[in-house]
């Protein structure tokens, strides 16, 4: 990219290294940024550093929050007995839309892959395991549909069965291979209703 | 956006207001920034603030550049007496992909429309008009092949051919390797009013 100037080039592609973004997009963004005002130039990049430094995982869920406890946790109206337990914070974003599940949540940040070198020490399964000590009735697990989603489903469930806790699973209304924050709300629902136990 | 925590919301959204990022996207590179190193993070953030800080328009041609001459207008192996006019960078870009042309350029950052109330003076034609006092043996109008693009062509040669210096217009046509079912008519047009003569 030695047409555009050293600064630029940087920002392309400092743009197109981020997921799902081409040289093109980046370059459209970067241009984009510079015809922008310097004031809102500089809370675009605010915004990344200052999400990157307050965010952490949740005490509870693990979900990336800027708080201590998130604010799912923290609202009085979910009931904690019920726990959802799904790959990613996207994938909780793309249930909380459908505004029916009046549970809470536990973010794994990833599933088990044996391909990847992914195992269960890998992902937030052991703060899960903590949380069942206290009050709960049914783990719902809301994996990705995938390889990788099905075995970390079928992990939690023989490790939670022993403890008399209720397992169920989302329906099989997802379809084969889909990614959860893709799919759209009717089918999520039907994928909550449709729950089967495990 | 209140499933997530405030700095991931306002990270989503200031993504989001690029073009061609929607909220998928924009949710998508956000989790992507969050998983980042710190120390990428502030890069990225910093390609920003340093691109829009250094970045101004090239002396000469109108493109953004952080030096006073941008490299192409510096590069002595470049003709400065043949001007290819583009709209932006980013088309200037496309011709410097080619390999093959060995004029300079001339930006516009724009091009006129009516329309969306853009004249004459909201465009970078001055400064060509300025350039033309030097020497200069042809203008290559490559605006793009739009409404707005064609205007401006048109306004453009009208202003130059007084001066009695060459003006050309890129072909429009059927572009290489594309389809004749799939082209619009005004393109076929086009294609059959430019023909030459094998």
């Amino acid at each position: 990219m030695d047409y555009y100037s050293r600064q630029i080039s940087r920002l392309i592609e400092s743009l197109a290294a981020l997921p799902g973004i081409g040289v093109k997009s980046a370059q459209r963004m970067a241009f984009h940024i510079l015809s922008m005002p310097q004031q809102e130039v500089e809370q675009l990049a605010d915004s990344i550093i200052e999400a990157k430094r307050k965010v952490r995982y949740c005490k509870q869920c693990c979900t990336l929050t800027d708080e201590e406890i998130c604010p799912i946790c923290r609202n009085k109206n979910r009931d904690p007995k019920v726990i959802m337990v799904v790959e990613n914070p996207r994938d909780l974003a793309a249930y909380e839309k459908t505004g029916k599940f009046e549970g809470v949540y536990h973010v794994l940040h990833g599933a088990i892959s044996p391909m990847l070198g992914i195992g269960p020490s890998d992902i937030r399964l052991k703060e899960l395991m903590q949380r069942l000590q206290g009050e709960v009735e049914e783990v719902i697990i809301a994996t990705n549909s995938s390889l990788e989603g099905e075995t970390t489903a079928m992990y939690i469930s023989k490790l939670i069965k022993p403890t008399g806790i209720k397992v169920t699973r989302i329906a099989s209304g997802v379809p084969v291979g889909g990614d959860l924050e893709y799919i759209d709300e009717v089918t999520l629902l039907r994928a909550l209703e449709g729950r089967t136990e495990l």
